[in-house]
This record gives C-alpha cells, structure tokens and sequence, in this order.
C-alpha cells in the first residue's frame, strides 16, 4: 500500500530566447508562461510513493478524474516541440483536477466545512484545483481566483490522475448531499464536474451577476462550460436558454442541459436568430464561451444594438489571444457591460453547485466516455484532434 | 353597449375624531387613511356609462379579475361601522385590480410597449395597480411603488369588476406571450395573476436581491403572495423552498407552485424544523408573508442565529400593524438584514412575470373558485371568514 | 413681450444616397442620424414668439446657457457640407441644452418636485436635456436615458439660447439650495453646469458604480466630463485623482476641479506615471473621456495587468468611432469590467449633483468664458478649431 | 532583552449555574460568552519572555494601543463579580489591539502585503484584531469577520498591552504611507486608529453599502465608532452629516472630524432637527451607535416616515441587548431596509482606511489622552465612569 500509479507529466526546461525569468518563477521548476520554457512533453504511468498528509491536509482516495482541455494542452508539443499551454506550470507533476473522491488520511488540523469538525476518514469530497494562499490581499479581500501567490493542482502541484492525493483540506467541499441523492456510484461521477461547473457558475452567477427569472441568455460554445452555464441559467430561470454551437454532439448535451435553442452558426445567421427567438428582445446575459471572440463578436454587438433589451452583460470566460473590436457605443446606448471570469473559488460556489446537483441538475451526460487510469494518456492524445466527445473521465 | 354593469363600493365620509385631514387628502372624496374616515360600506351592482379613452389611455373589456384580500377589507366593517382597510380610498368607487382583458379602444396617444407603436384593438393584456405619475422624484428615480402622487386603480379610481375598464396605457403588459403558449382562456386567467405574483416576485427578486442557484428559502404564510413567492424562488434555482402555513388546502397549493417542503407552525416548532430541513444551514431568504410578525419573528431569528448561513435577508411583505421584536445582535453576528417590500411596478417586473409565465411557471392552480361577475359581493362577505379558499376570480 | 431673440441652426434637408428613412424618423424633418441628412447648416439670430406653456410645463426665462461641443458640430459642415453631429436633429431648432433660468410661468399640472406643489414664478431651475416619455419600457423600469422615444432640447425641440425657453416641469430641477449658499448670480452659473455635471455624475457614480473612500481614479480628459468627474470623484473620497491631459490650460483646470495629479500623455508614458503614482497599485476606476480609444486602451490595460489592483471598472463616457482593441485575459486575470455610459437622467443624479455644489463643488472655474447671445454664432465657430476654452457660456 | 512587560487581565473560572459548556469553549480556559464563567477580574502590570515568531509570524514592538471599551468591560465587575463583557475570551490574557508598531522579526513564511515579499524589520504596522482562520466556510466565501474559528487578539490570545506581540503576518497592514505623509510619531498615532476606524468603515460602507455624493447621513452617538464614521462619510461625499450627542465635548470632536451639525438629544427633537436640517428629506444612511437602540428607534423612523428620501439604510453596529421596536411598514412605505455589522476585516477596509488617512483623513483628535503602559490599569478604571475623554491611547 506505500506505492501508487499516477499519470505524470515530464518536460524539458529549454526557456525559449525572448523569456525572461518572472518575479515568481523558479529556475528550472516553476514558470507563470510555461509555453515559453517547456518542451518535449512526455506523459507517463508511474509509481509514486502514496503522500502522507500534512498538519492542514487529507489523502483523498482518487474515484474519478475528468480530462480537461488544459491537460490535453500541456501534454501537446507545438511545430517547435513546446507545450501548448501558456501559464502555470512545474514539472514533473501528476497531472488531474477535476476529481472526487474519499477521504482516507486526515492531519489533526483538517477540518471538514460540513460538519465543522476534523475530517472523518469516508467523507466523500471534490476539490477546488486553484490552491489560494488565503493571506494576500486578493484572498484577503475574499477574491481567491486571483491569489497572489497561487498554485495549480494538477499544474504545479500534484494532481488526481493517481490513485491517491493530497489535498489542502481548505480546498475540499464534502459530496455527502450527492451520495444521498444519487449513491455513491453517480455521486462521485457528478463530484468530478464540480470544477468545471463551478467556472460556468463563476462566470454567470458570481460575476455575470446572474438573472432574474424571465429573462433570456445566450451561451456561445457548448464545450463543458458552456453547457454547464445552460443548466445553471435555466435553474436561474431563464425563459430562454439560447447555445449556439456549431457541433450537433454537443448541441444535443446542452439541450440535455437546459438549453431551449440550438444555433449551428456555421448555418446560420446567428444574431437573426437570436433576435428571432427573443422575438426582437435580445437577451439579458452573454456568455462568451466558444475562445473564438475576433469571429462571434460582431453578432454580439448586433445581438445588444438591434435588441430591445438594456443593460446586457458579456462574460467572458474562455481564453484566447485575439484582440475583441470593441464598440464602445453599443455599450454607450444599451447600457451594457463587458466583464471576464476566471476561476471557481470563493463566493459560495462550490457547495451552492453541489446543492444545485443534489437538487436534480444532472451533469452527468457531459460525461460522454469513461475510461481507466492507464487510458488517460491515450484519450489525451485522442483529444488533440476529436471534436465529438464532450467530458471524457476516468474512474478508480 | 353604452352602459355596463359594475362592483361599485359605496360608503359614508364621517371622520372619526382623531382624524386630520392629510396634505392630499380632499375633504369628502379621498383619504389616505380609509379606515378614518369611511363608514357603512355597501357593495353594489351598478349600471354606468361605458368610458372613452383619453388621448394616453385604453379601454378594456375586462375578461377576468380576482379578489384580493384589500377589496375584502374595504368591504368589512368593523364593530363601529367603519371599513376595515385602512389606506388610499375614493368613494363610491368600482372594486377591483386583479385583471386581463382584451383592448376595444386606444387614444391616439396609447402605446403598446410590445411593439412600440400605437395600440390596436385585439391586444390581451393585464395592468398594473399602482398609478404612478411618472414625473415626481420616486418616480423620476425609478421608484414608481412609492410615487408621491400615487391613485391605485380599483381604490381611489375605477377599477375592473367592471365589463369595461379605461387604463393608461403606461399601465397595461402585453399578454401576447400567454396566449401563444396556453391559449385565450388560459392566459386571461393566468393574466388575472399577474398582479399578485408581481407583488411577490417585487418583494423576493427586486428588494430581497434575489437569490443564486442551490440556496434555501423560507416563506411564511401561502396566500396568494407567499404561493407565488414559491413559484418565483422555485425558478429562481433555490434547492429548498419551504413554507410555513397551517391551512392543509394552501400549504398544498404552495406545494403544487413549486414548495420543496411544508411546516405546519401550529403542530411543529418551525425554527427547528426550517433548520432540520437544511440540516443546520439555514436559508439564505425568508419571506415574511403571514402578517402575524410578532408571532414568527422569534422563529425566523432563530433559524437565522443557530442556523450556519450568513447574509440572510428578511422580506417582509404582508401589513401588519405590530411592532417587531428585532434583536439587532442577530443581524450583526449573523450579516442579516430586514428590507420592506410595497408594490410591484417598474423594475421590469410585470413583463419578466409574463415571460416565466410563459414558460411554465402556471399559477392556475391557485384560483380556487371561479365566478362571475354579479357573484362578486357575495363572495367578498364570504372571503371575510373562509379560510380555505385562495383566490376567487371572477370571469366575464 | 410677446417676442424674444433666439440662436436657430437651420439645415436643408439633402440625405446621402446609403441613407435609409429610420422607423422613428420622420422625412423632412426628423432624423436620429444627423450627419446622413443634413446639408448647409446656418446659424441665425432670429426673432419668435415667446411660448405659452402646456398644463405640465414651465415658461423658464434663460440667465445662463453654456455651449457643448454637440452645438459646435451640428454647426459645422463637413467637406460635403454635412452636418458633423451625427445624432437626433430636426430643423430648424434653436440650440442650447446647459441652462439655467427662473420660472416666470406654469401650467396648471406643473410640479415643482421640491416642494411637492405646482411651480411658483421666480422657482430657479436648471433643467435636463434629455426629453424622456416617461411610458416606454426603459422609462417604466428606471432607465430615461435609454427611452425609447426620446427627443432633446435643443437638438429635436427648442433650447435654450433663447430669452425664454418652454420645459416640461419633470425635467427642471430646483437651484433654490445654490441661490442660497452662492446668491443669485453664481447660483444660475453653476447652474448651467449641473447638466454636464451630471452627464460626468451618470459615468463615474451610477454606471461606473462609484469608488470607496481611499480608492485611487483615473480620468482620460480633462474637456468639462473629465474635470467635472475629477471633481466628483475626489467629493467620493478618492485619496488619487489622476488625469491625463495634453493642454496645460486644461490640467489646470482638472486641479482646481480636484485631481492631485496631472500627466502629459504627449510627454510622458502615461501608463507608468499612472503606475508611479499608485506605487504600482493601479486605479480601481478609469474614465475615458479623451474620445480617442484606440489610442490610449493599450495604456489602460497595461495600468490594470501590472498595477495590484483588482476589479478595476473602465467607463466609456466620450463618444467615437473607433474600435477597441480589447483584450479579453486583462478582464479576467484582474477581475475587470468595461461599461458604456450614455446622458444624466434618472437615478436621483440631478439633485445630487446640485447638493454637492451648494455643499462646495464649486466647478465654475470650468466656465472660462462668458459672452452673451448674439455672441453665440461666433463663438460656436471659435470652438471649431480653439482647444484651451473649457466651456463656454452665455449669459442674458 | 527576554523579558517584556504586559498589561494582563486574571480572572476566576466559575461558571454561573445556567451555564453550558459551548461547542466550541475549553472548560477552565476559553468561553464565547464570557460574563457567564470569568469571576473576579484583576489587571496586572506582569513579566513574561518576549515571543518568537512562529512561521508566518512577525515580532512587533507596540509603538502605540488604545482602549477599546471592551477592554473596560472585561476588566469590571458587576455585583456578582462577574466581568461585563459578554463575549469570547481565555484568561489569562495580555489585553490590547487597538494597536501600531514596528516589525523586529519575522517568521520565513511571513510575508508583507504591501511588498508581496517577506517582512522585513523596521516596517511599520498596525493590525487586525479578529484572528480569522481563512479556511472555514465564511473565511473562504470573504466574511472574514464572521469566522467560524474566531479568536480575538486581547481577548483570547495575547493583546498588545506590552513591549512586543507577536501576530499572524495576514493580520498585519503596513503603515508605510502614513510615516511617509506625517512622520513616525504621528502615523504611530493614526496608526493605533486604523482599527476602531475601520469598524465604522465596515459598518457605513461595506454593509451599509456606502453614499452617493450629494447623500445626507446621520449618526447616533459620537463615541471612537461614530466620530470615525462622520469622517469617513464626510470624505465620501455627504452634503450633510448629522451627529446627535449629547456630550458637549464628543460632539466637538465630531465636527473636527467631519460632522457638519450637532443636535443635543437631551435637549432638543432630534427627529425635527434632523428633518429640519435636510429640509424636510431626511437622510440616506442612519449609523446607530449609540448602543441605545431601544431609546433612538422611534426618532430613526419619525425620520424615515416623514423624510421624503427614499432607500434609507439603517446600519446598527453598537452591541445592546435591548429588543428594538421595528415598524414593518416604515420600511414598506419607505424602501428602507436595517443591516447589522460587526467586525473589521477583509473587504479591503484596512487598507482603504489607511489610504484615506494618508491623504487627510486625520482622526488623531479621538486621542484625547496619552498615557505610558504602566498607567493602563488605572485608566481601564477611570474609563468606567468617565464620559469626557473619547480615546486613551497607550504610547511605548
């Protein structure tokens, strides 16, 4: 029992010429821009010594871990050779962060938030994959998205793809409602969307600033973000839950989801539609989740100026690089906003989606294969290329 | 068809003693303090000329129109023959406020705000209650439910148990969307509770701040606000909606609006219950809709001090004329707070209560008795003792 | 008495060829895109009669209107000879929106808000610009300065360089607290600047969500928007008031409105002063009133991704053409948001913006010239091509 | 250099016989409530070894501690012998956290906010008294102030009574820019008032959710909390800032501090002079604390009633044990609401107070007395009875 299979990552420290070592970079082990300094990334299974925890800590017992587009991205080498993922990055490291699993180990100082009292060995958890240092200014603040001096579980930190992890117990959220509801089996299947549901939530509840019933939103991309966010604003009450997503697969999940229109818009004119379907009123919440913003853009300031609907927000959640042309005018005279998410800690998100999941927002068909520990790094590179599956996870 | 039938409350205008005539109050016509000043309620069915629009109004054939509680109380006098009700009244004066019906008529001026241009006979619509003057500082400021100027339809002017009603246009919501989904019966009925459900979504969405996805909330009291109040937080994604009520017949309605769990406050300690419920947790809203506050605050600061959520907000809607026992430690350790709900206008709440409507948020169930319109008195002397009924409503 | 002079842009109605008749445009006569119709714009001294006032408005006898650089460009012609101003016009109208006059007559349905009653000759008032309906869905829900029908004084409906000039009463404001703490003279001075005030009060307080004391602000411009906002941002505690501004005449004005510190951006590099100045904290709120987004956005993104400031709010309140270059990942690494601000309207923003001045905020430094109204036309033309006159003024 | 004097505070475990060991007290040791168990109180001037720091602890040498009157009463007896103060405390215990100094050593993990680096010595510094755990559920949602795990520096672990304390680094806030702007002695002053000043900035503007320039305010009671909060509502904008006092001299301070009128509640109608002042509108934000809720709640709603100001926010921060007598419809009629608030950290109110001191917000007239460390006994003491002096403020 003192050894564990684990899904690590290695790569070579080769900084590229224009890079320069950041204020909190490390030499050789830790950089804020890790496509600039890795290279050659390899990922194997192997044996690792099972953790013991800290005084704060607890081992978790891994049950599942789902794949996310970063893993695919640091284990993907470039035209040059260098990983394909731009930030925080420490390697070798196990990679995996969107788990759930059961505590097995806890030091003396781990308390467990449901009970208030120091964690049980059994308590089914997920767990937050963005380690906060809770004493900079930002955490201080209450803003632990944007830590200081944050660490990355499965990053920088070691991850879930193995059979054992340790876990800051801080970072832990027990999936007790979960297993009531749904059993152990579903409980930990659903414990593994946390993560990524809580960033959809992050991004329309916490800082969308969510709806009010009767409103209308309109979600670009249906990727695991996007299709969460259809699932939460339908909860939140949206009379209309309007995906456009150019993938049938996956506008088909975010209709399982909650979604009440599909747009192809590789079919369609998009912003016609939109305002079609809202019959002229546009919508009230935006959510930029497709990483395409140079391309969707222009429909979205149609969507705001044609529609008779003030006061719309556009959240920006998923990452790219293109500039967006932005009209300041169509903010001007619709009363709109633009705002960006990162992150899924903080503000009572994680057990509000647990709560939500216990409540009967099944996820679950996100989950579109499951796989084994040993096949993860056969699915990451099935992943580089194949736009049909939505979540595929692991299950120990 | 120049005369038609009305609900025409007559009373007598004999001060009592203590009673000062108000700054806009007028000597024998209108009082801001009913139960003063008004003596020997009669309830009539009586002829009157069917009315023209002015140039920014409407006529409308009234095709439904539901009791409230309010038109009740004005008709009840008390051991000294004074009405019950004790706010803005107008004498004689035709009852009722709770209405749909179908536009016959428009002055040149009346715009329908569904489609920005003059209204057109045909249009089914609902109205607000409240007669905002638009052009006072509350008013000018966005708080058109405590206009300085304010009439209420049905109170201090003519109101829908009527055949026909002129409206201002201002006043009147498209029911267009109701129709489409549910037909014309349906969405007069439906459009008949617009009003009351404005009222309860105005007190939990607009002064309570709503809630996010995965709360809990606590109503108290399932007349036809706190019932709707369900309905409303039920879409809003709350994860637990109970309500405290001792009647079985409405605590089965909030039920069938959207209630997870029901108290019987007369059989169980509430607190513990409410707290059982959430195991521990607590409820991030509570909707003070009984109007027995002095009975039920010791409950709700219970919940709230031994219960583990913070930023719980207190709504109080229901009138009520007892002092509250507020202990105001509770607020401090526990980040709570107490706001006051009046009202339901402006906020785009009217047309975001259509929307949820038309997208299955179907509060029919809670007009119990239908009726129609010569039955009126004797249903609001029946009202004044019945316990069982929710909402009867006339249809015409 | 029965006439009085005027200021009146005349224009002939030639459209472009792209130009299509608006659904609330009105041929001949009205259009909300001024710079596509109108040809050869001409500015007349011309005689007409004195108004008489409808039952809700006020016959205000002007004493002070000051020019906005919106008089300037429906002035001048472009090389086709079109007007500049590209907005809502009909002609011939006389100009002039930032006035301040006293009350000689009032319709019988004319309410002065302070003092709850109808309006008394000799009321000092200022008044605002935007003619709101006061029916449409924006106006029912709190948003005037998005109506849906709007007309403006001194653009679609008479103005104010004019003797006397006809108001709504809902848009005048009483300046009794200034006569009071300043006399009458300063009072219709200051007057004449709570318009523009309030379009700056709008930006910063209502949609940039105003600061908390010890914040620290940046304000691009300082024209009158830019030095107004630094005088209100200072009034709301900001312990930095930075504005970036090329003319020295106009810097200086910025400091005596309140700013501690001034850059030159043609000098100096702007983002790192700002930086400097906040010891590399950054700004938790920047106002771009330069009108020149493209230029200066890379210097406020990089402010807000190196400064240590999080949910920095960037308010658009200057007008242009040209697109932004926004960057998505500063929005969401540092929490960040941009809104549009648009008119001054609603939101009680008039009364405060009069309750400050007479509490201290004095901004008539702003004013750094005055003239009288046949002195107009010249100096409407003057303002084309000067760049060190803040405002200015016309008094009668 | 080992050994330093204290201020400590003996007190006897004897619990009174209605008492019930918490969850969370330690029997002999630690108890939340306080006066139920502490018997006999003694303050002694006492010896003991100067701390080391543990890892992420810094080593302050105290320049300057104010009394708090909750050092008063946790240092007086009532009849039965028993110490005033109900809360959390553990004897023996150093009192003191109203406190500035100077770090002189710093554990490795202690890191300076300001810097983003580990703490040097020499930085000055002043600090949080509540000891928040930052990882229970409220600590990691912001609500530091309501921590499940709460201790209280000179309550439950060794206060600042004494040459050196040693504090949690996250506890600390450097003072920087106050020795820059005044000079050591004074930002030593100042800085001893960041605590108490930040109370009221958490009450006025965190959770009474702060003021628009031109806003009106009143305060009840110009004790430390009160006088704190007439400046920092001054500063953010208030037009008006009513303090009711009735000691002459606190109330002078309140005016030094900002206050723009004085009403002696003894001597005159305080609900008249406060609509009076505001010329019949009365105020947006109300601070009750005067600890008399009970004797000033009729006054606060004759306010809200009859003002003509809408949204008033009733902010109650003194501690009483009085019930208040709330009015449903006051906060109906009047859109107002009543929060509670308690504590000082987190929602990054240590810092924006001291930036708001940096730039002029100087409150060092609260000090009405300086005393040396040995003298703390006896004027813990003189505070019982005394009501002239505002703060005494140890200097070392």
């Amino acid at each position: 029992m003192d050894r564990m299979k684990t899904v690590t990552l290695y790569a070579d420290w080769v900084p590229k010429p224009d890079f320069k070592l950041g204020s909190k970079d490390i030499d050789g082990t830790l950089s804020y821009l890790g496509s600039k300094v890795w290279k050659n990334p390899r990922v194997e299974i192997v044996d690792k010594t099972i953790p013991k925890p800290g005084p704060g800590q607890v081992i978790v017992k891994v049950r599942a871990c789902g794949i996310c587009g970063s893993d695919v991205h640091m284990a993907q080498a470039d035209s040059d050779g260098y990983i394909n993922y731009p930030g925080l990055t420490a390697f070798p490291c196990t990679l995996g962060h969107e788990l759930s699993g059961i505590v097995v180990e806890a030091g003396a100082d781990a308390i467990n938030r449901r009970t208030n009292r120091p964690f049980d060995a059994g308590e089914p958890v997920c767990a937050e994959e963005m380690a906060w240092c809770g004493t900079c200014r930002p955490c201080a603040d209450g803003f632990p998205n944007h830590c200081e001096r944050l660490q990355e579980i499965g990053f920088s930190i070691d991850g879930a793809f193995a059979e054992y992890i340790a876990l800051d117990a801080k970072y832990c959220w027990s999936l007790n409602e979960l297993v009531e509801h749904y059993g152990e089996k579903k409980a930990f299947q659903l414990g593994s969307l946390v993560e990524p549901t809580s960033v959809a939530y992050n991004a329309v509840i916490e800082r969308g600033g969510g709806i009010r019933p009767g409103d209308a939103v309109w979600i670009l991309g249906s990727g695991p973000i996007g299709t969460a966010a259809c699932a939460i604003l339908k909860r939140a009450g949206a009379s209309r839950v309007i995906i456009s997503e150019p993938s049938k697969e996956r506008a088909e999940l975010a209709i399982k989801a909650g979604a009440s229109h599909v747009i192809d818009p590789t079919e369609e004119n998009t912003a016609e539609q939109v305002l079609d379907l809202t019959k002229g009123g546009g919508v009230n919440l935006i959510l930029e989740a497709s990483g395409l913003p140079g391309i969707v853009w222009a429909d979205i300031e149609n969507v705001i100026w044609n529609g008779r609907t003030l006061n719309t927000t556009i959240v920006i959640v998923a990452r790219a690089d293109a500039k967006i042309p932005l009209t300041g005018e169509v903010l001007q005279v619709r009363r709109a906003q633009v705002v960006g998410s990162q992150g899924h800690s903080g503000h009572g998100t994680f057990p509000r989606v647990i709560s939500a999941m216990a409540d009967g927002m099944d996820l679950t068909p996100i989950i579109t294969k499951t796989i084994n520990l040993s096949e993860v790094p056969e699915n990451l590179e099935l992943l580089q290329s194949d736009r049909k599956e939505c979540k595929i996870t692991a299950f120990m």
